[in-house]
């Protein structure tokens, strides 16, 4: 069982989650500099094909192409949840300041495929495909429970991005209070639409596109840039061309072209990178939102390089020591990585 | 020189200092399970005595009791600066939606004492009291330009914690904004006091101090505990029992107290944590706020045993493993490491 608390300083839920304090470390500790063999298949990983009954039971899938008994993309309930269904989202006070609530929601895992070892980026397109499927449609359904404010889909890559388990996989977190870095995203771009008559997502991804320096990569359907104020060095952002408010209104006839896209980025970044850590945001309006033009359904996606320091954790200001032209310049020189 | 960007989406700044990329690291890869030998003198360490030439010159120092000739606490500027003086503060548009200005602003350093290996925790108190005072005396003359906003002290102890220079040191970094983050949390106390007509942090201090569980330890003058709402596994604030918006508006004579219970909690983490990496933060209102009886200038100490995944990065959510009333009860078991 985990719990909602609210702190009366800034405005924030944060989770407490003690059952995820015995989840195992299973990524060992690989050397970046070494080359990382290829591992199609770990016995121990509760992950790979065949050990299905070590975790959850199935919730959604896709069949493999080439034999339909067994999975290609498999998403699961989250062996160690943060938050889970059914319980109550009633909010109590348990002190004078002390407010707290049931951690309700859902936390999911998305399994990429039965391959322990292949990173997204190395990932047939028609497999990405078949992953961006699946999440569109746990999207979908999520949206539509009432008691769920937000969908959060994530991917940690790596141990130094918060990765417990190496077999790839993307995570879905839907919480029943809009954190509030969200509501604030939310808002921003609900003001400026009320100003300008237009999202502020479209409008950056014009200006984006006309000042040309920092596109990394674009298609019929999606542009991908490191954005003018990156707070990481080569954070990469991937808008689409179609503006919709949510992942899951995105018109699934894009979602060959954000395949593509997203296979052509993350291979840039890890030829550039030499394979780096890092985490991949889709971000969403929140249910309540979901019918408004102010935001802009997107990726982003951040190299996890450095460790944020205090200043950081302080006052939320990110220091970058690389230009976000620079980062554009070296990874549109360079496309998949040397084998 | 470097540069501030305006981030449309959220409302945030962020510095963009390439300088910065070119900083050696010198934190090496100590493996935490190994007991760390105490290494007094590095003869390739900045910081250490004897290298004085390898940095920018003293700010502000104190001298050795016993040696007047040695210095016992010196700050510097910080040789790869984030922010600097003398840039100018004038926002320029370059291009639609992409604002910037120059870095103006303060990067200092505080070597903590000449010994290279001996951590806070180890100091004999009259040293600690020695590292506050000439932090109260910078933040004071730092506090008075007013083209300064936030005065901002941190301490990174650890390369998992953002430190690239293993020998002790606080840092300083003074911005010509308000970090959108820190204007939330003060915008949350003033909203505060106008509703109830008391600070929210004078209010959360007595409910601490009433609940109990979570107080770890305190003095005359300061109350340390587990916050209610900790976003990381023992998380640790302390608060001055005598309220003052900033940190160099703190009576001095209440240092003495503070060094002591700041020793006192660093030696339990140690204790407790085995030498865990953390970051200290000293929160103060900003030049623009000081006069206001909202804010009570506290420090944070979080340790950083996980790293940040891509929902709290996502979502500015937290999920913390352990309850802080949990953390608060081992911490207060323990005192100093054992030998």
């Amino acid at each position: 069982m985990s719990l909602l608390r609210y702190d009366v300083t800034t405005g924030d839920w944060l989770v407490l989650a003690s059952a995820r304090a015995s989840r195992p470390d299973r990524t060992g500790e690989r050397r970046r500099s070494e080359p990382a063999p290829h591992v199609p298949h770990d016995p121990d990983c509760p992950f790979c094909a065949g050990n299905e009954a070590k975790t959850p039971p199935t919730i959604d899938a896709e069949p493999d192409p080439a034999d339909a008994s067994r999975w290609s993309v498999r998403l699961i309930e989250n062996k160690f949840p943060a938050l889970m269904s059914d319980a109550r989202t009633e909010r109590r006070l348990t002190g004078p300041l002390f407010r707290e609530m049931d951690g309700h929601g859902r936390h999911e895992v998305l399994i990429e495929s039965p391959d322990h070892g292949r990173a997204l980026a190395e990932q047939p397109a028609a497999q990405v495909v078949r992953v961006l499927e699946v999440l569109h449609r746990r999207a979908t359904a999520l949206g539509r429970d009432p008691r769920l404010e937000v969908v959060q889909i994530f991917k940690n890559s790596g141990s130094a991005a918060g990765s417990s388990i190496p077999h790839p996989h993307f995570q879905i977190i839907a919480t029943p209070i809009v954190p509030r870095q969200l509501r604030i995203k939310f808002e921003t771009a609900a003001d400026h639409y009320q100003v300008t008559g237009s999202s502020v997502y479209v409008e950056l991804c014009r200006a984006e596109v006309e000042a040309a320096v920092r596109v990394v990569a674009s298609n019929e359907d999606f542009v991908a840039f490191t954005p003018f104020a990156s707070r990481t060095p080569y954070e990469v952002w991937i808008l689409p061309r179609q503006a919709a408010p949510t992942f899951d209104l995105a018109d699934r006839a894009t979602l060959p072209a954000l395949a593509a896209l997203l296979i052509d980025v993350l291979g840039r970044l890890r030829a550039v990178l030499d394979d780096p850590p890092f985490n991949l945001i889709v971000n969403s309006a929140p249910r309540r939102h979901a019918d408004e033009p102010d935001f802009v359904w997107h990726i982003e996606i951040l190299p996890r390089l450095a460790h944020a320091a205090g200043f950081e954790l302080a006052t939320g200001m990110a220091i970058n020591p690389v230009e976000p032209e620079l980062a554009a310049e070296r990874l549109r020189e360079r496309t998949r990585r040397d084998p």
